[in-house]
């Protein structure tokens, strides 16, 4: 199943700067084949629902190893039948 | 990994009462053995991260399979390596 | 225009528990007479959403005043015209 | 207090195309003369923080006078005082 979704992972504790846990966030869903465009409040994203939902297991899991205590994520996952959802689709 | 989250599915489009798809929405929770506290913005759940994800997943395709044509859910997620993170141990 | 709205307020950087913030937050939100109801994941409020959105701006000044370096707000509003939108109504 | 923040506007139960709400929504935006970046998932804002929340209260009011019955706003919010928080200053 397609999906549209954007990501915002917050690394609480972590200070005021967190730039370089979402340069890790980015790199981690390139690396699910995800079509990607991040804007000043989190991530777009586009591509099939279950690697959009591994790709976040995963940024949890390797956040946690390099050292983040709490992690916070929200994820927002549009699917729609009646076409193939896109990001380009959904700009105005 | 255990996780505490929030999920939030909205069927767009529905009409203005949605509580047939929020009923199934909790049904299907249930069905992944997660432990869930619905409230009246939300629904918050304990468990693995990767039952939850997949209970997500699954959201979405029985919800189209029944005639709901764009949906978008709201999932916020939260981990920690510190303890284990529970929804009474995150409660005032 | 009445409104039912869910608050979550995270101070980031202040470390892994942000108890004593939140206490904070819902003790604002009582001194401008809304009803709230606190859970695992945030506040659910009913009230004037004039009011709603006071109480959001008085929270990020008095936390700030109080040590918190950045702050970020998750606000989700609901109105609605068919009927008074209410807390116990929104309940499954 | 100056602010960056992230509005999506849900009008439920419009059907499937919302594209003519959220034109509105945006043309809002623009009147209390904040800066703002359309996205495929939403709208990020910078400007005063009173600004942003009169502007969500009077969308609310329009959209609803123009015949949305339901309406669910998801606002983010961010402040901070080690520096003015700009939309540019949040980019990757």
């Amino acid at each position: 199943m397609k999906a549209t979704a954007e990501l915002q992972v917050i690394p609480i504790g972590k200070g005021v700067s967190v730039r370089q846990e979402i340069t890790r966030v980015v790199g981690l869903l390139h690396e699910y084949g995800l079509i990607i465009e991040t804007h000043a409040s989190g991530t777009n994203i586009e591509g099939e629902l279950a690697d959009i939902l591994a790709a976040v297991e995963k940024i949890h899991e390797v956040l946690h190893k390099e050292g983040c205590v709490p992690l916070v994520s929200y994820l927002k996952v549009e699917t729609r039948t009646d076409k193939a959802p896109t990001l380009i689709g959904k700009r105005l």
